[in-house]
């Protein structure tokens, strides 16, 4: 089958095996995925990441015996598969099973393919009135409502989501959801058309004053946005961290000490509310697609995903 | 009246003028008062500092207009100096003014003098049964109190203390305060003696597993901790950090955010709880003071309690 494969022989390839599910796990034909920053990174040698790509996909589950009313539903799938027996998975946080593997990320093969293998019940059917362009975004908005799911947005304080990127934009509408009173500083100013909708406040490039916001979300993508952050957040507030990069930067945290700011890492989150609020339309990602390639021309879709300022580029099969 | 003063012409002086109290003020007459890493810091520039340091102190009242049953008391107190008045005051952040003085580290003469001067709100009255060497720890056992004020130490969780200096010894006794299996690492397996009456695990250099600890506390006065930090704390785990410092360093913040890790800053605590269970012996300091300085010393006193590894340096007027 046709397959865009990272690591020595980087490409597309039309003769990858098809996946062979285990009957606990399904096969599901991937519709269109989603490119990723994550994704971007993988290609540069993030993780060390061999195989196919992709952790964003919607699909139709072709086969499943260990849920057989599953197959011809149309999924979307949470990445981490973990061993369900280890210490952290009787915890509760399945999502840190250290012996996990990660869609197309780490020991899997991901969606940037024709098939796709998950556990089933790592599935979430989605609902009938969501197109398949905005069933993709469950999986990054999954993790903007984690922010919501670690207690970090006050409902009623001020937040400040740095960044106008996709995971920006998801999480400027969550956190308004919860009815805090919501800032965005990004760098383009045509943007704030897509957040209409929500009563969020745009600014470009600069924000005042500082040591003034209750969380601030930094969904930059750039390590050194941290610094301005703790800037920006009030004593006793929240810095919610997204940015994750290969290269480490100069910091000095001892702002965090004397204002005793809570820094917190936020990654994968919930499908179920993230899937409900698209098709409610509370949360809306009209306009967040900006190309749509043929997995032929993966290469390209990455490419293109990786230029500066790029909204959510898809690849369909 | 002789005072240790930095900035332009540091040294040890005897005409410096007697601090005058306000209405709302108290003078006291120092007794005793301690040197914290702050105050080396200090002395190198921190703060850009100029005056009288020292915010560790044991005195007794001479003066005070506002409430003059307190004259004539024994004392410790509180640093921080706030306005009372503004928004962060308002909620309950006085702590974190952004016009507080701070005494002997920011706007207002310290103790390394024969008498210093605080609002009579800020003063503790030292219980009878203790030493002033013992009560001129109430200071720094308050920021270690902070850690449980900030709900950082899960009462039947495995805690990490990293450091064995004054501060890693004051907070592995008050972690385990409430029921925590607490661990030191430290670089001197002497001081486990210190730490006997409380069933504390102490670990010379080195300690494993890594993410495996659902607190770790970071008291080593290095800022290239944190990463080992970061390694030891289990996904989902708090890192409190202590550590202040001038130089800035060079950390990946990629793993807080995979780990989902909460870095917690933490700076000074409630002064309450510290003189109760100084009072109590269930925290207990005999044995860390490593030295006593008469005032007139007061610059080698510093220099001493400059040498790494130097447990409480007294300074006496």
């Amino acid at each position: 089958v046709q397959a865009l494969v990272l690591g020595e022989q980087a490409g597309v390839r039309s003769d990858y095996p098809l996946p062979a599910p285990s009957r606990t796990e399904a096969l599901v034909r991937v519709s269109v995925a989603g490119v990723c920053r994550t994704d971007i990174e993988l290609s540069k040698g993030y993780m060390d990441f061999a195989g196919v790509p992709g952790h964003e996909f919607v699909g139709v589950v072709e086969e499943c015996v260990a849920l057989p009313g599953i197959v011809g539903k149309r999924v979307v799938g949470e990445i981490n598969c973990p061993c369900l027996d280890c210490r952290l998975c009787r915890a509760g946080l399945t999502n840190h099973c250290p012996s996990r593997t990660v869609l197309g990320i780490s020991g899997r093969d991901g969606g940037f393919a024709e098939y796709v293998v998950l556990p089933a019940g790592n599935l979430h059917e989605v609902p009938d009135g969501l197109s398949d362009e905005e069933a993709v975004f469950a999986e990054p908005l999954a993790a903007a409502f984690r922010i919501l799911q670690q207690g970090a947005v006050p409902t009623d304080g001020d937040v400040l989501v740095m960044g106008d990127g996709k995971l920006g934009l998801l999480a400027a509408q969550v956190a308004r959801l919860v009815g805090a009173s919501v800032h965005v500083v990004g760098r383009h100013l045509e943007r704030a058309e897509l957040l209409r909708h929500c009563s969020v406040n745009f600014h470009e490039a600069e924000v005042t004053p500082t040591h003034s916001f209750d969380a601030v979300v930094e969904c930059t993508g750039d390590a050194d946005a941290l610094a301005q952050a703790l800037k920006l957040c009030r004593p006793g507030g929240t810095v919610v961290l997204k940015t994750t990069t290969t290269e480490p930067n100069t910091l000095n945290l001892t702002e965090a000490v004397v204002n005793e700011i809570k820094l917190l890492g936020s990654r994968c989150g919930p499908f179920a509310p993230a899937l409900r609020a698209l098709a409610d339309g509370t949360v809306r990602v009209g306009g967040m697609v900006e190309a749509t390639y043929d997995l032929s021309d993966g290469l390209a879709a990455l490419e293109h995903a990786a230029r500066s300022g790029t909204l959510k580029i898809l690849i369909q099969p």
